[in-house]
């Protein structure tokens, strides 16, 4: 099945909001075992929105739109489709019905245009919006499938995931559905990575082999087509044990969590609390764990220490190891090692992580920029690891912070 | 001019990536007046790539295309555009002694495939790489403009900035340049805004308004042609006169910087150090304002005090306050008070901003995901402000710090 992506929107055209639905279309589309050949971006123009279409029928046999199923006379998508295809637009009730229920909870007349969302077209399949009011579509015509989705992200991706996915997976030809395992790995860069699989990802055929990377994270998803999940291990098991054995230190999981997530469950798990002292990342370690529902089950907070004043005044580091002739400095294996050790105690947490470094963009201490040193304090020891990061303050910020979590890591998996 | 940007790269068709590229062009187009009316992307391929450049010569009479430009087998995008316009490949001596005089630094060998990056079209003109490699090329044929550039941003956008921008602006007949204001609002919603200034933005032929939107901060662009500076401004002032006496009361910054930009730059210019208190937003105030070079200036750090513990120990906030039948809790008018008030005096800074609220998914104290409290210190006074934001978990953290930015430089507004 060769598919095709049309994002319809002038907002995205114009470049004031980036096409974000492609890549998690062609993503999801490449789990389901189907190619992506050509993305279209088009405008909320109906002649060009059919050319566009005309164009995508001529080169594939699956094309997904999304944008353009609102109630405004901008969001046209429906519309067109129904001219192209010669085909008649009719009101899904289950979707007029919501709309209605809307209108009447909020004590207000229903404006007219509203109605338009519950259209779909003749004979189509009708796609449930979990998250908002505008129906989708499906439909098979001359040997084409034709999906419409909504623009906005929180109503596309669920609707892509449980509507979509299965209705494309009945008609893929394929006999057996795809299983997938994740592997996750921290501190370990991707190419450092791929090249310790090498010989695995160049001779995969079953299970595929495909890597993910994320700034701080790497990612390994094996994917097969099996009968059933023990059919699916009995492939997957085998290759999975191969690259533990060969680059295992770094597996934090084998789900799709972040290392945060992972850190904050094992904490949680044994009943311990961790606080933080951030220099030089200013708070973000502190931002990761706390976009994690539920994570002040195990995480008590801390100190942004981003001064020396607040270094000395906050958390005990004395001056004289802070400034002056021949003091190790801010940015040195001593304070991060007493600002591990002195959070944790201040805030009567079990553990301690700590940060200091120079972001950059300028060096300081006459440190070069990147020099980073993180303390980890806990089961009664602590361990000053020291890093050389690149890249710019945003991204030596984001990786020091990942390095953080993944020392903190290695810690509580020694102690298992 | 109508103009069509082509991406290529297999791994934005599969997904790997987000195609910010597109985005980024488009709105730079949209600087000198030009209009993008289609957006494709295409993978490493030959033939499909040739399909792309003819239908887009169809359409379009500027074609931008992205990525590809590599030493590698798979970067073919300059081979395919010399094959579909009949041109011979030569080389750019600038970029080749770029790169012999790179692999003479590391002291190895250079790969010969490096030397392809160095190609151009025999008779365009070469875009100069300031940050890479790659020489991007210009070329007219048969009416029709097109543009090679590198995949990867930090190569892209210096390259389309100041060698495509200027190169278009030739082109494109307009006789006189564009002058642009950037006017920055905060605390003040995008459609809230629009409504505000509809009669305007319906009206708009010279100069034109463009509004742009982000998380928390919403901009809008005034642009016109002039012949000069002056007179540009004698167009621009007279409507941003009016703008400011609809709606200055949000408008931070008539120039294209952040609100915790400006924040920092009005206490750095005034000797004043801020410190913060965060609860629901978890790090993430702290971490806006680092993300600023130089930030240590005015920004003094804080504390996480994301449970009642460390509200309580290093914070000071009573335990009777937090917790307990009656007591105000954590989230309340005055735990936000205490905690703005208390961490300016332990840190010894001049202001100390709170945040304390229920960022979700569900409630706390029986309060409401979304209520936060934001607390403002300094001046000899403190201000508390209750808000209900809207949106999950992470744009609430998001908002609420944005918030408090937004509060805090009303009081240092109201002192000037």
């Amino acid at each position: 099945m060769k598919a095709e992506i049309i994002a319809v929107g002038t907002e995205l055209l114009m470049g004031q909001i980036v096409n974000t639905n492609a890549q998690y279309i062609a993503k999801g589309l490449a789990d389901v075992g189907v190619g992506v050949y050509y993305q279209t971006v088009v405008g909320d123009n109906a002649s060009r929105m059919k050319e566009a279409l005309g164009i995508a029928r001529s080169r594939a046999d699956l094309i997904i739109c999304t944008g353009g199923l609102g109630p405004t006379q901008d969001d046209l998508t429906r519309d067109v489709l129904a001219e192209f295809l010669g085909r008649k637009l009719v009101m899904y009730g289950p979707s007029m019905d919501k709309i209605a229920a809307f209108f009447e909870k909020r004590g207000t007349p229903m404006v007219e245009s509203n109605a338009r969302q519950a259209l779909t077209l003749e004979g189509a399949d009708a796609l449930p919006n979990e998250t908002g009011m505008a129906v989708g579509t499906a439909v098979t015509q001359d040997g084409t499938h034709y999906i419409l989705l909504p623009g906005p992200p929180r109503e596309m991706k669920p609707m892509f995931d449980h509507a979509v996915k299965p209705w494309i997976e009945s008609r893929s030809g394929h006999v057996m559905p795809l299983f997938s395992v994740m592997l996750k790995f921290a501190g370990i860069g991707e190419s450092f990575l791929e090249n310790r699989l090498l010989d695995l990802i160049e001779a995969q055929t079953d299970p595929t082999i495909a890597p993910y990377a994320k700034e701080g994270e790497v990612a390994i998803r094996l994917t097969t087509r099996a009968a059933s999940r023990e059919a699916a291990n009995a492939k997957l098991q085998p290759l999975e044990a191969e690259i533990r054995s060969r680059v295992g230190d770094h597996l934090f999981a084998s789900e799709d969590i972040t290392l945060e997530q992972q850190v904050l469950h094992m904490l949680s798990e044994r009943g311990l609390r961790l606080a933080v002292a951030e220099s030089c990342t200013g708070g973000q370690l502190s931002d990761l764990l706390t976009a994690i529902p539920g994570s002040s089950e195990a995480f008590a907070g801390g100190v942004i220490c981003y001064t020396n004043g607040l270094k000395h005044k906050l958390l005990q580091v004395p001056m004289d190891v802070l400034e002056g002739e021949g003091a190790p400095g801010a940015v040195s294996e001593e304070t991060a090692r007493l600002l591990a050790e002195n959070v944790s105690r201040v805030t009567e947490a079990d553990f301690g992580l700590s940060i200091t470094g120079v972001a950059g963009p300028s060096e300081s201490e006459g440190k070069p920029v990147g020099l980073v040193f993180i303390g980890v304090h806990g089961y009664g020891r602590t361990e000053v690891v020291q890093v050389q990061q690149s890249g710019n303050r945003e991204t030596i910020k984001l990786r020091s912070a990942k390095s953080a979590l993944y020392h903190l890591w290695k810690l509580l998996k020694s102690q298992l």
